[in-house]
């Protein structure tokens, strides 16, 4: 068994997948829930996600075994803070967080270095819902789990959380937070900008809505994203702003590019960059 | 019996879906297929999408009462010029041309004039994929269809390729060629020309297979329009480039807009953005 308690701090769509997946793997034997509006923890209860609650976050992770931190990557210093001096002597704490490089930063602004119980994780999965009704326990099948140890984390601990997410069917791989935030800047946080920024130009058009009337399955799937939830977003793009900045930089003068190929007439041109990214994306499904 | 002869020139999955889906509804008698590929016109007889085929333009439209110009943008001027003195009196032309102010350009070019017979239209529906094998007759199922007569077109044309839409279960409108344009571009080709900007981006990159390896669901839904068809777009992006070049630049300028609130840290701004989005694009959903 991995732990016989579990706190999930945060029972949303991730930490309620989790806790779902955990308890169908029969690698638990109790799931504290904990998280700051009551009647969703009722209902995470009452959906059986959680066996039991508290709204205090010290009082949660009492006696837990394993601690994971599914909060707003904004709100993780606020939560260590809070379970500093409760947490069990042998427990282990991680994170979902989609940033790496502000969850290191964070623990250490809390630890004066990162402690060795701590594992930072990111699942690579979710959906554009958010909150534990959304929640389902193979929301993890054959998905990536990044963790992202450093120097001094604990061996056991990293194993340990390795198999948290191994048994909710996840595969675990490990890099440096730095890596990580380089990479899911570009296949992540940089689409979620770009479909914000598409769906808000839309917007403010006067006739707004006529054209989302006239919108069809290709623009209904490019934005799904920005469908999505806009306090976890605004704190994943704030908290790695500088890899961010560097793809948009790059990005736009890709798009410039483009334009200038449009502007020019250059059919040529068109149609080989069109051709090299249905090739690459194809590749990529494939 | 909206036709008895329907000549469909150029066979693939936005031509097959027609053509399957007014043969389901039992609207026509005979159906014939042009292109220039045989074996792809052998393949649509097989799958019974056509009944007859001709790889000659001229030879396909004699007697035909409809014919539908099924092919990229940039090729309706040559096919109306090898059509022209082959369609029967009585035939009414339509297209399924992604813009419209190009394919009125064109008829123009070959005919002094829109002819009342030709009804410039654009079905508002497509996948990904191209070619015969990939069409399906419920394509149109409760999409929409944009006419975009001129003021001498013909009220029967008009109304005979309405409803030869509306039997394979399309909603139809009609609105200017301009105002068409200027919609499409927003929803549609200005996304296109983002998707393949992004994929040709990050396959640029030295990383790009691991970049692809850590992608999710957001990415894949995100880029599925840039698997579409290069040549179709190339000639789309193309025909519209003076309404797509203004929304790059809108874009690009939005895009900045954000750019500076996260180089700024100003979280409140950002928070606002992606709300504002969010809220449209779940409506637009809803």
């Amino acid at each position: 068994m991995i732990a016989k308690r579990l706190c999930i701090i945060g029972v949303g769509l991730i930490g309620g997948s989790l806790a779902r997946a955990v308890r169908a793997a029969g690698e638990c034997e109790h799931i504290i829930g904990c998280g700051r509006n009551e009647a969703s923890l009722q209902t995470a209860q009452k959906l059986g996600v959680i066996d039991s609650y508290s709204t205090d976050a010290a009082t949660a992770v009492a006696d837990a075994d394993v601690v994971v931190l599914a909060v707003p990557v904004g709100a993780i210093g606020s939560v260590l803070t809070q379970i500093r001096d409760a947490l069990a002597e042998h427990a282990v704490v991680t994170d979902v967080g989609s940033s790496k490089g502000s969850v290191v930063d964070a623990v250490k602004a809390v630890y004066s270095d990162i402690p060795v119980f701590f594992v930072p994780g990111h699942p690579i999965a979710g959906t554009e819902q958010s909150g534990v009704e959304a929640s389902f326990a193979e929301l993890f099948q054959q998905r990536r789990v990044i963790l992202t140890p450093v120097a001094q984390t604990d061996v056991g601990a990293l194993e340990q959380v390795t198999q948290l997410w191994q048994c909710a069917g996840a595969q675990v791989s490990t890099m440096s937070p730095e890596h990580h935030d380089a990479v899911l800047a570009a296949t992540s946080h940089l689409p979620h900008m770009l479909a914000f920024a598409l769906v808000e130009l839309l917007n403010q058009r006067d006739d707004s809505d006529e054209i989302f009337d006239y919108a069809a399955g290709g623009f209904r799937d490019f934005t799904r994203i920005a469908s999505s939830d806009p306090v976890m977003w605004r704190d994943i793009c704030l908290a790695n702003a500088d890899a961010l900045l560097e793809l948009v930089d790059d990005y736009t003068q890709g798009l410039s590019r483009l334009a200038d190929m449009l502007r020019n007439g250059d059919a040529d041109g068109l149609l080989k960059t069109f051709e090299q990214s249905k090739q690459a994306r194809d590749r990529f499904i494939g």
